[in-house]
């Protein structure tokens, strides 16, 4: 739904340490929208500076005491602003969807598409994205082995909750997804892998080799599930989505150096 | 000019350990066209991996022992194959001009153009496909502070010679400009400006943290004279070529982790 004059006027406020903050900071400055995200106080410098950068106003919390929805809530009631969630909204769903949309119009007909699941905003965008242009695509998600939310919830039918999962991928460390990404996901998915920290450490190496990207680990899982076999990818053409390069330079370094 | 049939079959030679290698590699195997690149039997084994990994046969040499020159020619001469040198040759300068050529076509009218500068191939191709478009785009060459063999060919007006430069950027270790690109940057380039091996560290940096693009020393050193201020770009609309990420591993970390 398109904002009003008074609503962009009083900007919108979106809590996160990674892509998504970074993404509404580059949106408002492209849109002229005033932004504020709320970030953890000792996030990375470098995370603090990009969002800044971008042209957004910080407001910093405690993780260990302070709650961020209920920060970015007050937030939004002080100030008549408008919430931009990271992925429990039809807008964001859409808006994920639409990668997918350049991928089949740059590519052409594909047989199938894989993509990284976190809380599910991308891969559910991605099904409905695909299915739309073509109802044969099919349609994978990638999650990692030690947080699989999204593959057990489906396996089930129904949501389920798990601990915070201990891993590299730190954009996938959801516990499990949203009723509305959930219902998409369960109506329209193919099905879902999972890959070790190993195998996203190998994938963001290739990707640093013959690619020339920088990815993060959560954002090299669909590269890596394709690399390590875990999808029968013979003689298909298969789009994977590269989601995020938001990578702690330690993190990759440790990952790129054989 | 176009290859015979009877050479195509007879495939090409080249001598180079980065970007050339693989790209020569990557072509043939488009084209269908065998190639053999001369390499040093020490470089690193993900670079000799990747080349044949693009199809190409490995000659491998002793860099203190044996002439590479000399290895290829010979090649050239037993299979009756075509040689494709790294920058001294009509083909390969226009080639190079193609970048330039397609960054104006995504990009629209620019007041000026920067790139790498290392034999002067990517330089001179630079400078006739963008006056070619637009005769008032001012077209500046970067190269290391340690090698200004340019720099100072074309204040000199004549071809200097210096010792190998001992810097970062790998791909611009050239003592000289060949005969034909300087001719042509004699004629067409507005200026030459140098960086130092910290500048190319904080633009492979930049690259990493804002662009999530690998780029190796020698492919930063256009972006690194922009964001340090050697260029008076303010109010202009600059066009940056960034090329080639052929990183070593530990010198890519060593530049990205702050």
């Amino acid at each position: 739904s398109q904002m009003t004059d008074a609503e962009r006027r009083r900007g919108v406020v979106a809590f996160s340490s990674g892509n998504h903050a970074q993404g509404v900071a580059l949106a408002g400055k492209l849109l002229d929208i005033p932004t504020v995200i709320v970030m953890p106080h000792d996030a990375p410098a470098a995370k603090l500076e990009a969002t800044r950068g971008y042209g957004a106003e910080l407001v910093l919390y405690r993780r260990s005491e302070e709650d961020r929805g209920a920060i970015a809530r007050e937030l939004c009631e002080t100030r008549g602003a408008t919430l931009v969630p990271p992925y429990d909204d039809p807008g964001i769903v859409a808006g994920a969807g639409t990668a997918a949309l350049e991928l089949v119009e740059d590519a052409g007909r594909l047989d199938a598409i894989v993509v990284p699941v976190g809380g599910g905003g991308l891969f559910s965008g991605t099904c409905l994205a695909a299915k739309g242009t073509d109802a044969r695509i099919e349609c994978y998600g990638v999650e990692p082995e030690a947080g699989n939310d999204v593959q057990q919830s489906l396996q089930q039918g129904r949501i389920v909750t798990i601990d915070v999962p201990q891993t590299i991928a730190d954009g996938q460390q959801t516990q499990c997804p949203s009723a509305l990404t959930f219902g998409i996901m369960q109506r329209y998915a193919t099905g879902v892998v999972t890959v070790s920290d190993d195998e996203l450490r190998a994938a963001m190496r290739f990707a640093f080799e013959r690619l020339k990207i920088v990815l993060e680990p959560s954002g090299a899982s669909a590269l890596a599930a394709v690399l390590c076999g875990k999808l029968d990818v013979s003689g298909k053409r298969v789009g994977v989505v590269l989601s995020g390069g938001n990578a702690d330079p330690a993190v990759f370094a440790s990952a790129v150096i054989p």
